[in-house]
C-alpha cells in the first residue's frame, strides 16, 4: 500500500493511502487514524463503514473522532464505500443509491456488478489482512458505520461474530429487504432470490442467528429517512426475539447528518474501547 | 433574516442564514451554533474567520468546535469570506486567492472590487447588528479565524479592542504588506498606496498602536505556508516591541489543514470563554 497524505492530528496521525484490490479487482483508497499510543506497540481498531455517496474523507473530516480514538489508544480504518476507476460499472443514470459510492458492502453476483462490486470481502478479509499486515494495530476489532455503513457493520458482525468484540451504528438501513434502498441495491447486485438477500439483511439474521455480540444503535428521532428506510423497530424487535445485548437509542431531535454523528461518536468511541480493553 | 437549514449538534442548534447584506450589496449566507443555553437566556459569541476558499460550511463541518462550545455556552457565529453572486466582480483568471472566498476582511477602494468586497464593515458591524437583534446573543464578543481569517480576526480585534475581549488565530497570515498573497490581494483592493494596506496588517498595527487584548495564535510548524506566507515571527516582534499579551504556539509535525484546527480549537474556546466569562 502506497502512502498518498499524511497529517497531524491530535497528536497521532490521519494517513490516506492507496492500494491495489483483489476483491474489488481496482485500486482503492482508505484512510487510517492512529492514535499516539500507535508509536509504542500494537493498538486495537474501529473499522467504519461509510453511508452513501461517501467516501473514506466524510468520516475522517466531519466526525470530530480522533479526539477521543487519542484519548482512548483506539486506531480508526475508514474504507471507501464502494470499487473505483475507470471501467467500474455505475447505474446508468447516475443515482447515487446505486454503483458507486454505494456498495452496500455485498458481494455482488449479478453481471455487471460483480466484476467489481465484492465490499463485504474486501471489508471482512483484505483490508484488515492488509492494515495488520503493515501497520501497529493487534488484530482486536470492533466496527461500526453510518446509514448505508450502519447496515455493512451489522451485516459484517452477526455474520461474523468471531472477528469484531463489538458493533454499534448511527441511523443503520435496519432491514433493507424491507426499504427502497435496500430493494433497488440487493435486486441489482444479488437478482430476485431473495433468499441471497437475506443474508444481508441486520433485523432477518439477528432473527435466525442471535448475536453475541454488544450493539449499540443510535438514531435521531428527526431522520429524513427514519420511516421509510432505516426502520430500527425491526431490529429492536429482532433483538427482543432472540434477547441479544441491543442498546437503541432514539435521539429526539437529531438528522441523518454528520452533526448527529458528531454529537454522539465519542459515546460509540467509549462502548467500543471498554469491550477492546482500550 | 431567512433560515436556510437547521440541525441539532451536541443538544444545540447548528443554523444556516441567509440575508440581504447592505455593506456587500448582495445576498449572503452564514452559520450559527447556538449552544444549549441559549435556550434559557443570551449567550456570548466567538466569532469565527475562516481562510481562502473556504465559505461558512468548512469550519461548522471540519473544526469540531460545537462539542466544546455546548459545554461552555458559547455560540459561534461563522460568516462566508467573500460577498457571492452573480455581477459580484472574481479574479479574471479564476484564482483562489483574489475575489470570490477571498475578500481579505478588507473595504475594497478599486474597482471593480468596490462594488461588493467590504467584507471588513460586513464582519465588524453588520452581522453583528443582525445576530444580536434576533438571537439569544448577549453582545459580548471575541473573534478567531484561520489563515485568512486569522489575519482578518487580528486586524479587526486590533483596530477595535472596545468590540472584543480575547483574540485567536490558527496560522493567521501575520503580515500581509510582506507576502505574496497579501502583496496581491491589498493591490488589486486597495490600490499601490502602502499606507492603506498598513491598516489590514497585523504586524504593523500591533507595532504601532499596540493591544490590550489577550491573543493566542497556534501555528504548525509543517504548514506548507508558513515562511513565505504567514511570517508568526513578524507578529511576535511586534508583539515583543508593544509588551502585548501574545501567547504564540508552535505546534510541532501540524499542517495548515482543519485537522490542525481541530486538534487545538478546544484551547482557543476555553482561552475565549475564561475572558467572555463563561
Amino acid at each position: 500500500m502506497q502512502l498518498v497524505q499524511e497529517q497531524k492530528c491530535f497528536g497521532g496521525r490521519q494517513i490516506r493511502y492507496q492500494h491495489e484490490s483483489q476483491s474489488l479487482n481496482c485500486s482503492m483508497q482508505f484512510s487510517v487514524f492512529l492514535p499516539p499510543q500507535a508509536e509504542q506497540g500494537a493498538v486495537p481498531a474501529l473499522y467504519w463503514l461509510s453511508g452513501l455517496t461517501c467516501t473514506d474523507e466524510n468520516f475522517s473530516s466531519k466526525a470530530g473522532a480522533q479526539r477521543m480514538a487519542a484519548e482512548l489508544g483506539l486506531a480508526l480504518v475508514i474504507p471507501d464505500t464502494s470499487p473505483r476507476g475507470e471501467g467500474v460499472a455505475d447505474d446508468p443514470q447516475g443515482a447515487y443509491d446505486l454503483g458507486l459510492g454505494a456498495g452496500f458492502y455485498v458481494n455482488a453476483t449479478e453481471a455487471p456488478w460483480n466484476k467489481h462490486y465484492r465490499m463485504y470481502d474486501y471489508v471482512l478479509n483484505e483490508l484488515p489482512a492488509l492494515v495488520e499486515a503493515e501497520l501497529p494495530l493487534s488484530g482486536k476489532r470492533a466496527i461500526s458505520g453510518h446509514s448505508m455503513g450502519g447496515h455493512g457493520a451489522l451485516v459484517l458482525a452477526l455474520r461474523n461474530p468471531e472477528r469484531f468484540v463489538s458493533v454499534s451504528a448511527f441511523a443503520p438501513i435496519s432491514n433493507p429487504t424491507d426499504c427502497p434502498w435496500g430493494h433497488k441495491a440487493l435486486s441489482a447486485y444479488l437478482g430476485e432470490d431473495r433468499a441471497a438477500w437475506a443474508e444481508y439483511d441486520t433485523s432477518l439474521l439477528l432473527k435466525a442467528k442471535g448475536c453475541a455480540l454488544p450493539m449499540l444503535v443510535d438514531q435521531g428521532e428527526a431522520d429524513n429517512f427514519l420511516a421509510e428506510q432505516l426502520k430500527p423497530q425491526a431490529l429492536k424487535a429482532a433483538a427482543e426475539h432472540v434477547g441479544a445485548e441491543l442498546t437503541l437509542r432514539l435521539q429526539p431531535g437529531y438528522d441523518h447528518s454528520y452533526y448527529f454523528i458528531a454529537s454522539f461518536i465519542e459515546d460509540h468511541l467509549r462502548f467500543h474501547a471498554r469491550h477492546l480493553g482500550c
